[in-house]
């Protein structure tokens, strides 16, 4: 374990999941409308632009759990976690186009609606056994995690960050930086293997020799940042409790822990607001984003005031934290309260994993609530990242989105609305099940 | 001038002046509601959070050029430049409410409207001599600024950046290492004076120096990053012709130059659309943000295909160049154009520079267009930043806003939406005619 820990990052090799369901550009092959638009998009868009699906998806318009394309075909959509409360939802619409017309002043000013959600976002963590106390507004996930970092680094005294091998935490920053996924690695960043074993005590001890590591190479080590379901290593939820010993030993050995909850936060796993909590584990900063507004811009770190404290330079961030995007993020947490969507999430999760682990058999799956990974294999049980890219073809032909994820991009990736609802589930089951005997085993 | 630029980076010592006019704390004067609320914002909000003026302002609306506090009272806002076309733009508003009840996808799926908005943002360079051809979309101006250093430095296949003593180009990630305003300097970041002396050889030549410094600390020039106004630095821009031979002093060293468009774009200037075409240069990557989406998040990078080619690794921001902050965007471009706002910028920020030579002399005023930068002295010439902090609390109370910027705050900052009157301005002068004696010289 410690032997391929110290492997370290600039061994991970990742295939980026991000390219593995990807247009590959034969544009002859798509239908003229789509075909213009793709080259027009070619035409002015930077060259690192990526389309998803060998048929690219023209989305027109979109509402709960569903996507539709210009023709007005509709899709069900098993993919998209952004729009956590569903897509176009109305009151997220209303709350944002009040704001717009009332005021949208930087937090320079007073607005009480941004204290307000601050007290409303802290109450989250209230049931935490030390509760993080003030929130820092940031505009996306990437600036979270970099300004997590930083703060880490000042409160520890250290530079030195431990990530797992397939991690992705931003495209930009420190955060892109670490995220093996992406980036080649700098030094002071140390990758071990993510608990695909569920291991809880090879991972800490993993943790502890890329701490040492750390500190053979003079960097020391400032942070632990994990994903709290290590959802691009493939999706690790299991077992609860896993993440302890980890945190135990990055603190053993002088640094703090990051949670970055940008995909497991907000009631996600079904099981309370946030993946670190299921644990049962109080992480030092917590990192927010992706459907903390439903698809405006807004994300955070969150943590005690004591930590943010460390931090001296100024931190001012001109979007972040004004009334226009807040009343988007008001809108959520109001919604998942008054709807259930937690208790929604653990239940059609429930089904959802159950069905899967039919199909698949439990051993090929893993997650909690609506966040659902599969590993697709060959028939000599090897990851068969073209049958994965097959199956994501067929589902998009029968109007399902999904996509995929993990090291060799062999794994699927579920993680739909929180609305999705159980008439959907069944349905996606029912279409995997003709399909699958067309394509795998 | 070589001398001075080669103390480098952590010599600047600059007084932030995001300091300069800030609320320093003294709850217990404040009026109860106002009281109330900041006690409340400092419970739950991180300690890095500032609010400005010695009584903060509790923004419940705004419209144009005014903002309106909890009970009512109208504030002329001359210091706001992310609403450029007006606080809460009706047009926008609207807008951003049709792309929220319709559909908001990220960028791996198609989009006509973003799309379409790339093209309409490109045609604004269409005048430059070697127009930029693509559009990479970041949410906040700190994620352009990064992502631009980090294409540079692929592109020149070299490290350092060279910035200005006092820039800011963001709160983040190589942005905020390349801000001597914010950030302890890395060895890789080289900072020179800001040509406030208008001397385009003396820039040019402490550019060649920096470079060549940086080729001594072996890290190479790979990029002269600057503001087109500098104005984190005391605001320049003048004489026209100020930034070619800088431009070509780094190109000399390898490196590319990288517009921060932050502050000066959008017509800001009163002359075209960006600050760096006022002086008939060409940069490799140009950065925008603030009034891109009238205070929407969004940003771009804007370069060539062949310099974004250099850069491999990809590159997905979730929440950037979706279609309800496009929308804003595109409302911007719009209203812009059909309001005739650059002409307007052009017209009523010359009666605005004017007026304030007539007050303070022509030597102590600087800017183009409506921004404008008058240094405040005592009466033996020196800068003075407690009177600049006098005349700012006396023009809140007044119910007029600016602030400071400049190394001392000691540089009165004036950068009004652009919709504000030619009314507005002369209520501005008069109201200054009447302070000025209580207050300076
Ligand atoms: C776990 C995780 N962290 C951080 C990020 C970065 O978020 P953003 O794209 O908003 O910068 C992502 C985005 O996919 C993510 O999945
Ligand atoms: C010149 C300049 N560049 C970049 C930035 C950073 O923009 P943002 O706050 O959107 O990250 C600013 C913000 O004040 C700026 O003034």
């Amino acid at each position: 374990m410690a032997g391929a820990a110290v492997t370290g990052y600039r061994s991970a090799g990742a295939v980026n999941p991000v390219t593995v369901n990807s247009f590959a550009g034969e544009i002859g092959a798509l239908r003229p409308a789509v075909r213009d638009l793709v080259r027009r998009r070619m035409d002015v868009l930077a060259p690192a632009y990526r389309l998803m699906y060998a048929e690219p998806l023209d989305v027109s318009r979109a509402a709960g759990a569903y996507l539709f394309d210009r023709d007005g075909r509709r899709y069900l959509d098993l993919y998209n976690n952004v729009p956590g409360i569903g897509h176009s939802h109305p009151k997220v619409a209303e709350a944002v186009a009040t704001a717009l017309t009332e005021a949208n002043p930087h937090t320079r000013y007073l607005s009480e609606a941004v204290v307000d959600y601050a007290e409303r976002l802290l109450e989250t963590f209230a049931v935490e056994a030390r509760p993080p106390d003030r929130v820092q507004f940031c505009c996306t996930g990437t600036e979270a995690n970099d300004l997590a970092v930083r703060i880490a680094r000042a409160a520890a005294g250290r530079v030195g960050v431990i990530v797992t091998q397939h991690a992705y935490h931003g495209s930009g920053g420190l955060a892109v930086e670490a995220s093996p996924s992406v980036a080649p690695g700098e030094d002071w960043v140390f990758a071990v293997p993510a608990p695909l074993d569920g291991d809880p005590a090879a991972f800490a001890a993993s943790v502890s020799a890329a701490a040492a590591e750390l500190d053979a190479r003079g960097f020391g080590c400032a942070a632990l940042l994990l994903d709290s379901a290590f959802t691009s290593d493939g999706v690790v939820t299991d077992p609860i409790g896993l993440l302890g010993p980890a945190y135990a030993a990055a603190r053993a050995a002088g640094g703090l822990v990051i949670a970055d909850e940008v995909q497991p936060g907000f009631g996600r796993l079904g099981d309370g607001w946030w993946g670190h909590a299921r644990h049962g584990v109080v992480p030092d900063l917590i990192t927010l984003g992706k459907p903390m507004g439903n698809g405006l811009p807004i994300a955070a770190v969150v943590s005690r005031s004591e930590i943010f404290a460390a931090y001296e330079p100024a931190y001012f961030n001109t979007f972040a934290g004004t009334p226009v995007t807040v009343a988007a993020a008001r809108t959520v947490l109001d919604v998942i309260i008054a709807d259930g969507l937690i208790e929604h999430a653990r239940s059609v999760g429930a089904r959802l994993l159950g069905g899967l682990q039919g199909l698949f058999g439990p051993a090929a799956v893993r997650g909690a609530g609506l966040y659902a990974a599969v590993d697709i294999h060959d028939p000599a049980g090897r990851p068969d990242p073209a049958a994965t890219a097959g199956l994501i073809a067929a589902l998009r032909r029968r109007q399902i989105l999904v996509s995929a994820t993990g090291p060799g991009g062999s794994t699927l990736k579920i993680r739909p609305p929180l609305v999705v609802t159980e008439a959907d589930i069944d349905h996606f089951l029912e279409v995997l099940d003709d399909e699958l005997p067309r394509l795998v085993g």
